[in-house]
């Protein structure tokens, strides 16, 4: 995709870039050749690549500090990856550009159980902090259903999410301070050890800012006293409204679930048959709802939870006797993507949030928009937070078929505007949403987030074109937001 | 202060000024008679004072929009001010600017219980809010002591916090959207109906940018159900580093209050005065601890906080047996400030955060630094988060005594700094803590607020002079933080 490389210019810019990042790191840190460079060509959203001209592996600030520097001096664009599971291809590299492994960056530098937060390097994956602390009673709470491999750095850089935050919240709510480069070279503090700092917030403005405005050198994490006890509840329904219905009465409860999802049929049956959790393969949907904290306290939200749904009209109920069978009950949802990925060649897995009160509605016009595609979709969500993942199936090598799902996936981020919503909840814009960017923000809007880049990167060297659209490509993507969220083109798809 | 108004001069402008408004707004929304603009000449930090220009009352955005034109086309800063119960000096007017009151934008304009929000105009009492979903089991968790007075704009402007933010967070974490106007008359929505939004984090950004980067319109608050129940502890230590210890033996415990205030022995002789709540006038340090949540988890929580009370060597104690009681321990919290004014001529309030770890150390110093110049300092703080509101006392009659207590108050918060704190928690920097911002922040971090500051408004007309200082005054203030939030100059007190 994006083939701008031009094989021959591109040789002598390759040596002329390279020679310069050899004279100022390790040897083993620059690497050039097509071998070398293939694991860089994508993110988690492979169904974008392209070789970067050279990667950098730095292994100190000051190693990554010579890398800007040589992008700064040589014109050069820059792209910063952790672990590249990204959904959105905001790690996809530039043809033209250098791509900025902070793989090295995988130290833990400080626990702090007073304070109640950890310092760690970018590249420390999300999982580790909670296993480093887990001694101290404390975790690390968004739990991304890539923690395993995904990396603190990238979770900034998209305000990651996890099935827990609900009531855990987002990344941003996670984390207190961050140490950056500037593309200029400069060393920046943003947030403090202590509650609150001065300024503007700078932190929660580079949190989710997708590798535009800065370089990521460290990251102080918020941790929290792990919750004596976690039970959850699985719920069976026979359609999707009444599942729905449930999640509406849950919250109209005055309950905070520590987590909240549901799972369509299609989802259900792929999971089941790859985890065997003993979910219902009967069910039109089926919701797990967790409850954490002392066990008085978990007993009495089960209680309530456990009344809600019958209410609502589940049809199968079952509450966790154990910590395993709780796991047990999650797994499923946990490993939702590749036992989706075993039933279908290909999926695309779209990340759009709604208010909660339409989460029928949405689900409904998917569901039509499936038939209309040809085309198969599970649904996995976060449904307490509104936040929408369908798995749209198909076959990459049936020739159209890709062509169809994106389409039908920015149909459903367009849906997700309309209905009031967002094109992300926690996977960012990448180079996915980019033209869905213009139908979400006006252009007022839009040339504010442009100011506000060259606020931070004027030489605009820091993965450009990614996450914010210009002003130009938008009029080519031929929709642009008016006042209201409604979708003014008249060629565009309306509900 | 601040009496830069050429009185000729400004007359010829005021009439430019006040006429252009005149033509755009109704007659009673443009005010410009010296006794009306009298109660628009300071905020809560009353030993600022000036008389604006003209002051300007929009009843609708449409007016707000006239005005910010008016400023625009004849280059007149505007100063925005909500109720005018800001600490920092945030709302102070500018002698050659228009101070905009955000009075009339007092409607609630929505309340959705399914997404627990309330859609508010900016002069909304923060109180007005929780007592409005109050019927449907549902409140505003941010709650500062000015909260019957304060309104929510300015509470986003400010960032504020409250005795809950250590469990339920500052204002930043409790709204979802705000509606805005650039200078340049552009209508901005920041942050979305669903959980997370795409692009930068402006939402944030706006939050705590003291009235600097554009005009606030409309807030989306989040709401939370109101717990069950709230109980809490009060305990006595007969020295202060005992109670510091139970602080931290309350968090190391894994236990998140909902509050945890600390006062020391000149506090609460001065509020015990005030209000009778029946506080121990023996002690050096008296704890409040909240719980909140059902029956059974505050049952626990409670008994576990009292075993940590008494571990630390508490020598009185007392659990509130009830609704009235409680209030009645909180009263004496609340009414602090106004009761410290009942003892001394004057007060400064001083609002700095510190890391949980550096509590005791910092008290010690603000006792040497008491008896150093000679003036009294009550101590009233959220302990829990580290969040100190030393309240120096002095009589502004006294030559001398307002500048010594000036310097007092500055070497506190550089104290911080040095402790690896920040200057605010939830008051804000405004004109009253600018000089310290160079002692907090680094050249480039200084030049980066000043390029985000020109992305929103271009030609600097929004609060200028306020919040972040210019590079030359840092000059002048005669320091400049290094790397590692040491201060540099030699004649700067050290610790």
């Amino acid at each position: 995709m994006n083939a701008t490389a031009k094989p021959a210019g591109n040789h002598e810019r390759r040596a002329e870039v390279s020679s310069a990042l050899a004279r100022r790191l390790p040897a083993h840190a620059v690497l050039t050749a097509r071998e070398d460079l293939f694991p860089y060509e994508c993110d988690g959203l492979s169904a974008y690549r392209q070789t970067p001209l050279v990667a950098a592996l730095p292994g100190t600030v000051e190693e990554a500090a010579e890398v800007l520097r040589v992008a700064r001096e040589t014109g050069t664009p820059v792209v910063a990856r952790g672990s590249g599971t990204g959904l959105s291809g905001g790690a996809l590299p530039l043809a033209d550009g250098i791509l900025l492994s902070m793989g090295k960056f995988n130290r833990i530098l400080a626990i702090d159980p007073l304070a109640r937060v950890a310092r760690v390097q970018p590249g420390v994956r999300n999982v580790q902090i909670t296993e480093a602390v887990a001694p101290l009673g404390l975790y690390y709470a968004p739990d991304p259903s890539s923690q395993i491999a995904c990396s603190i750095g990238g979770n900034v850089a998209e305000n990651a999410g996890g099935v827990h935050c609900l009531k855990y919240g987002l990344t941003v709510h996670n984390i207190q301070k961050v140490a950056a480069l500037s593309i200029e070279g400069d060393a920046l503090e943003l947030g403090a050890d202590a509650l609150d700092a001065p300024g503007y917030d700078l932190l929660a403005l580079m949190t989710g800012s997708e590798g535009l405005l800065a370089l990521l050198t460290e990251v102080t994490v918020k941790l929290l006293p792990k919750p004596q006890v976690a039970q959850v509840v699985m719920a069976s329904f026979t359609n999707v409204e009444a599942a729905v219905d449930a999640v509406a009465k849950v919250i109209g409860a005055g309950i905070v679930p520590a987590g909240l999802e549901m799972m369509d049929k299609m989802a259900t049956a792929a999971v089941e048959d790859y985890v065997h959790a003993g979910y219902d393969l009967e069910a039109e949907a089926i919701l797990l709802c967790e409850s954490d904290g002392t066990p008085e306290e978990v007993a009495e939200e089960i209680a309530k939870i456990t009344e809600v749904m019958r209410e609502a009209g589940c049809t199968r109920f079952a509450v966790s006797g154990s910590e395993a069978e709780r796991l047990k009950f999650w797994s499923g949802r946990k490993a939702a993507f590749p036992a989706v990925g075993r039933i279908s060649p290909d999926y695309y897995c779209i990340d759009g949030s709604i208010p909660r009160g339409a989460l029928a509605k949405v689900l409904r016009r998917i569901a039509e928009l499936s038939k209309h595609y040809g085309l198969r979709c599970a649904n996995v969500f976060h449904a307490g937070d509104g936040n929408l993942h369908p798995l749209i199936l198909y076959d990459a090598n049936v020739p159209g078929e890709f062509e169809r799902t994106e389409e039908y996936a920015g149909n459903i981020l367009e849906l997700c505007i309309e209905v009031g919503g967002t094109i992300t909840g926690e996977h960012g814009v990448g180079v996915e949403k980019i033209g869905q960017m213009c139908a979400q923000f006006n252009p007022a809007e839009l040339a504010q987030f442009h100011a506000v880049k060259a606020a931070f990167d004027p030489p605009g060297l820091l993965n450009p074109g990614k996450a914010v659209p210009t002003l130009n490509r938008c009029a080519e993507y031929g929709a642009m937001r008016v006042q209201g969220g409604r979708l003014p083109h008249p060629d565009l798809p309306r509900f």
